[in-house]
């Protein structure tokens, strides 16, 4: 038997998200099947407005309805201390934190080289020139500690430091570069971190 | 920050899937935004066409683009032997076996009086119709071996004898109902199978 057009068009389309498998896909799909018209009507408007009705910010590029966004036109926030981190959900996660009132800058990923994503394809060279232009006294940069993520941080370090060593302007002198903080998470348990954490715990240790 | 609401409705589609929960629905939203437009354009369309372009089958009820489907119209197939499933995606199972040359009929649930699904919210009425009515030489009862599942299998079972007591007519005497076997998966483990797997499986020991 073969399996409609209708339904495999809808297989298909959830098939190629990340983590949804042909099984899942299928489960997906005739699930949809039982579900009222005005809901797939909805969801498919909502698909097809996604991109139309969202925008980058022209400073951070985080995705938003606004540019800039409500961050970036936020007088309230810290303007000058500017978290980098690769993707706008990560915004989000920092954001819940509540702990961060600073400006964002968002990468869209991470130097990459088995996937063929170099510093040109995410946003580097923006942050290079809003530090450069712009009143910044901290940058902290909050890629994640994934190996790439790591990579990508120390590429961006050394970015500023040669942009602040061409400048000889005294402010960017104190220009401040730093690196989200790594350890043991909430919860944890030490006896199953593993060695890279436990090191990186111990370097990160703080004074009571 | 607010998510914009732009992405939040996809966000919130993707939550009403069953098995995607908050998390997995604002990671699959994040990844379709960096998915070009036409993508997203035909994943809509594919949405919106779902249920349009598909019918149920006026004999068997499975979901396909024809009425009769493929299988209840097809003449190389045993129109006289129907194995009975509770799902489409049963079907597509079966037929992927390649070892069951009858048609179907497919209930659409099982019953399951904890989220208020009765005998008559499923295709049971119409199983018992088309076996009084048609030309049935056996029913195998096909529903997942689920506590829901063995009960539908007996109530149908039950509904079937008493159709067959009603009519006097010959033929009907003769009519199989079936279970569809019980037992061990291929390639599972006894030590780790459950009691009730292997209680069925000596029940359903075949001889050498």
């Amino acid at each position: 038997m073969k399996i409609p057009r209708a339904i495999q068009n809808v297989i298909e389309s959830f098939e190629k998200l990340p983590g949804i498998g042909p099984k899942s896909a299928q489960r997906l799909t005739f699930y949809l099947l039982h579900v009222p018209q005005a809901e797939l009507d909805r969801f498919a408007k909502a698909l097809e407005n996604l991109r139309k009705d969202t925008v980058l910010c022209s400073i951070c590029f985080t995705v938003g309805d606004l540019d800039p966004c409500s961050i970036c036109s936020d007088k309230q926030r810290d303007q000058t201390f500017i978290c980098v981190v690769e993707q706008p959900l990560d915004v989000m996660a920092l954001e819940k934190s509540g702990k961060f009132n600073g400006v964002y800058h968002v990468l869209h990923g991470k130097i990459d080289p088995l996937n063929n994503i170099g510093p040109d394809e995410i946003y580097i060279k923006q942050l290079v020139n809003r530090v450069q232009n712009g009143n910044v006294s901290e940058v902290v940069i909050s890629t994640n500690p994934t190996m790439e993520g790591e990579a990508t941080a120390m590429y961006i370090a050394k970015q500023l430091k040669i942009s602040i060593d061409k400048k000889s302007d005294l402010f960017m002198k104190d220009l401040i570069i730093s690196r989200i903080g790594r350890g043991l998470p909430t919860g944890a348990d030490i006896e199953y971190a593993d060695e890279i954490t436990l090191q990186r715990a111990m370097d990160g240790r703080s004074k009571y």
